[in-house]
C-alpha cells in the first residue's frame, strides 16, 4: 500500500509543526508497543502480533467449522459486524448474488429486520445444522438488537443450538464455545481480534495475511521521521483542513465491493471524533458511481470537503485509469485538498494494512484535535434509553 | 405517507415568509400541472400523469418479457440506475442472496468492474436467452462506463442481441426497441419515466401504485395553503437550518432495506443543489445500524446538521419501535433539528409518494437557494474529459 500526499494543502511548516506536537505520543504508542498486552486501550495496536488469539480462533474454526461448512450467521451491529463486513464484501460479498454457489457465505444480522429473520430462517430451515455456524458477537453481551435477534433465529431454528460461537468480552456462562475479547479494546478498533477474525477465518479468507498487512503498517504508524510516517501525516492534512473549514472527511473509494469499507471507517471516525463539541463528519463516495452523483457538489458546492481517494494500483483497464486521472485532475484544478491511498490489489493484506492505518490515523487525528479517541459516551446513553 | 414537522427549530413568521416567497414559483408549477407535457424542465412533474408512456412500457414489457424471464440487467449509472435500484432493493433487492430461487431478479450493472462483469457473464453464459434481457439505459447515449459495460457484455454474450432495450433520449438507430426519455426531463428527475418504469415493470413490480403514489403527492406539493403543502414547508425547514450553520442534510432511514433510497436522494440534493458554490451536503443513516456508528457525533460533534427521519407506520414490533421513540427523545433533547416522514409501508405507493416529494421539495429548496435546480455542469465537463 503505498500513501501519497498528492494534493493535501497545507502549509508544510504548519504539518511539521504538527508531527512534532505528537512525538510524545508516537513514543508512548512506541512503549505500548513494545510492552505488548491490553492493559491499556491504544493496546489494540498489539493484536496483530498475538499468537495466542490466532491459534485460539484456528483451533476453534477447525472444532466448530469443517469442510461441509456452508453459512456463517454473523449476528453482531455495529463495530461488531462493520470490520468483517467490510473485508467480506471487499473479497466476495459484493458478488455474492452472482455467485449462489460459491461458499462459504457469510450473512450479516445487524439492526432489527423480522422480514430479513423471517427469510433467513427459512432459508437455513432444511439445511444440514452441520452446514451453518452462528457467531453472536457483542462486547457487553448486552447489545438490543443482537440479543433481540440471536433469540429469534435460534427460537426458529432450535438445530443450530449446538452450532453456536459467542464472541464476547463478557464471562462465560454455560456450554457455548466463547471467544473473549479484551476488555479495554473498543469495538470499533475490534477488527483484529477474534470479532473480526473468526467468522472471516470461517469464510476461508486468509487472516494471516490480513494481520501481517496490519503489522507493517504499525511499524511504518511508530517511525519518528514524518517523511516514513505516512500514518501520522495523513491525520495531519486531515486535521489542518479540518482547521480550514474543510470538516467533512471524504473517503473516496473507487470499486464498489469498498463500499463497506468505507462504512467501517465512517464509525472508526464518528465516534472516536464526534466529542464535546468537535468532530469531523465522516462520508463515503464510490467511484465511478458517485461522479454521477455528488461529484457535481464536490465541484460546484461549498469547499469544505477534504478527500481521501483509494484505489488499486492494479487498475481494470483502460478507461477506469483514464476517469481516476480525470478526476484527481479536475480536484487539483478547483483547489480540492486530497491524498491517495494506492492498494496493491484488492487483497487480504491490503485490507489489513488499510485498516491498521486508519486505526492508527484516528489516534493521532484525537490528539492533534485534544479529544480523547475512546469510548462514545453518548452511544452508551442511547444503550440504556432503549435497554 | 405522512410528513410531520417535530422538531423543526425554525422560527413559524421566518417559515411563513419563507412559503409566501415560494407562492410565485409554486403557481408557475400549478400552470406546468395544467399545462401538461414535457416543454420545460419542471415537466418531470407530469411524469406519472402519462397514460400514453404508461401504456409504451407496458406494450414493450409484454413483447420483451414473457412469464419465463428471470433476469433483468440493467447497465447505466447515477439518474439511470439509481431510481429504479431504490424501488427494487426496498422491495426484493436487499434479500436477494436469501432468496436465490426468486425471480425475476434485477442486476445493476453502474460503475466499470471487470470482475462484476466476468462474474455475470459466467452466471448468465447458461441461461436461455428468453429468461434474460439487457436494458442499457443512458439518457446522453454517450455516457462512458455504460457503452463500455453493454460493449463488454454483448461481445462476451452475442446470444443476447435480440434481448436488448434501449433507453434514451437520443434518435433511435436501428432495430434495437428503443423507450424515450423527455429530452428536458433530466436523469435525477427521471424516475417515473422509462428509465424506472421498464426495468420495474419487468421485475413484476406495481408501477401504477408506484405512480399514484406520486399523483398524490404532486396535489399536496401544488397547494397553496402551507399547513397542507408539506412539501413546501419540509424544504423551509431543511433551508432555514442550512441558513443557521446545519448545511449537512441527513436522511435517515429506519430499515437497510431502504439504503438505496437514500443514495437516490443524494443524487437529487447533490446535483440539484451543488452550484455556484451554493449547496447542501447530503449524507445518509440507517437505523437502527448507524445508532452504533455515526450517532455519537450527532450528539456529541458539532451541531451542523439537520436530519429527516424516514420510517414505517407500521413498524417491525416492540424493540424497534423502542428504539425509534428513544432516538427521537434523543434529538429533541440534544437540540437537534428533525423531521419525520412515516411511510404507512413499504410498498410501491409509499416508494412512489417519497420520490415524489423529495423532487418536489429540492426545486422549492433550489428557488429558495437561488440555485437553478436543472443541469449538472461540473458532470458534463468530467464526461467530456473522459470522453
Amino acid at each position: 500500500m503505498r500513501f501519497l500526499s498528492t494534493n493535501p494543502l497545507v502549509n508544510n511548516t504548519q504539518a511539521l509543526a504538527a508531527f512534532d506536537s505528537l512525538r510524545p505520543y508516537i513514543k508512548k504508542l512506541q512503549e505500548i508497543a513494545q510492552h505488548g498486552g491490553y492493559g491499556v486501550e491504544e493496546g489494540f495496536i498489539n493484536v496483530p502480533f498475538d499468537e495466542t488469539l490466532l491459534n485460539t480462533v484456528v483451533s476453534l474454526k477447525e472444532k466448530m467449522a469443517g469442510d461441509g461448512l456452508k453459512y456463517i450467521i454473523l449476528v453482531g451491529i455495529g463495530g461488531s459486524s462493520l470490520g468483517a463486513k467490510a473485508v467480506y464484501d471487499a473479497l466476495f460479498g459484493h458478488y455474492d448474488v452472482l455467485q449462489p454457489a460459491r461458499t462459504p457465505k457469510l450473512f450479516f444480522v445487524e439492526s432489527i429486520d423480522f422480514k430479513l429473520l423471517r427469510l433467513l430462517t427459512d432459508f437455513l430451515a432444511d439445511k444440514d445444522p452441520r452446514e451453518v455456524l452462528v457467531n453472536i458477537i457483542s462486547k457487553s453481551g448486552e447489545t438490543i438488537e443482537t440479543s433481540t435477534n440471536a433469540q429469534h433465529l435460534l427460537s426458529r431454528l432450535p438445530k443450530l443450538k449446538d452450532r453456536i460461537v459467542i464472541t464476547t468480552s463478557q464471562k462465560s456462562t454455560g456450554s457455548i464455545p466463547t471467544l473473549e475479547i479484551p476488555q479495554k479494546v473498543g469495538g470499533r478498533f475490534s477488527v483484529f481480534t477474534a470479532v473480526g477474525l473468526f467468522p472471516l477465518l470461517c469464510a476461508n479468507i486468509n487472516v494471516v495475511s490480513l494481520l501481517e498487512g496490519a503489522m507493517e503498517i504499525r511499524r511504518l504508524a511508530l517511525d519518528e521521521d514524518p517523511k516514513r510516517n505516512t500514518v501520522a501525516m495523513s491525520a495531519i492534512a486531515t486535521f489542518l483542513n479540518s482547521r480550514n473549514g474543510k470538516d467533512i472527511t471524504n473517503t473516496f473509494l473507487f470499486g464498489p465491493r469498498l463500499e463497506s469499507l468505507g462504512k467501517w471507517n465512517i464509525q472508526l471516525i464518528a465516534e472516536t471524533l464526534g466529542k464535546e463539541g468537535k468532530g469531523i463528519t465522516p462520508t463515503v463516495s464510490i467511484g465511478s458511481n458517485d461522479l454521477h452523483t455528488t461529484y457535481q457538489l464536490y465541484m460546484g458546492g461549498p469547499k469544505d470537503k477534504f478527500f481521501t481517494f483509494v484505489n488499486t494500483q492494479k487498475q481494470d483497464g483502460g478507461v477506469a485509469d483514464a476517469v481516476y486521472k480525470a478526476v484527481k485532475g479536475s480536484f487539483a484544478e478547483n483547489g480540492l485538498p486530497f491524498v491517495e491511498l494506492l492498494l496493491d490489489d484488492i487483497t487480504e493484506k491490503e485490507l489489513g494494512a488499510f485498516m491498521q492505518f486508519k486505526m492508527m490515523e484516528v489516534l493521532y487525528l484525537a490528539k492533534l484535535m485534544g479529544v480523547s479517541p475512546f469510548g462514545q459516551p453518548e452511544v452508551e446513553k442511547y444503550k440504556k434509553a432503549v435497554g
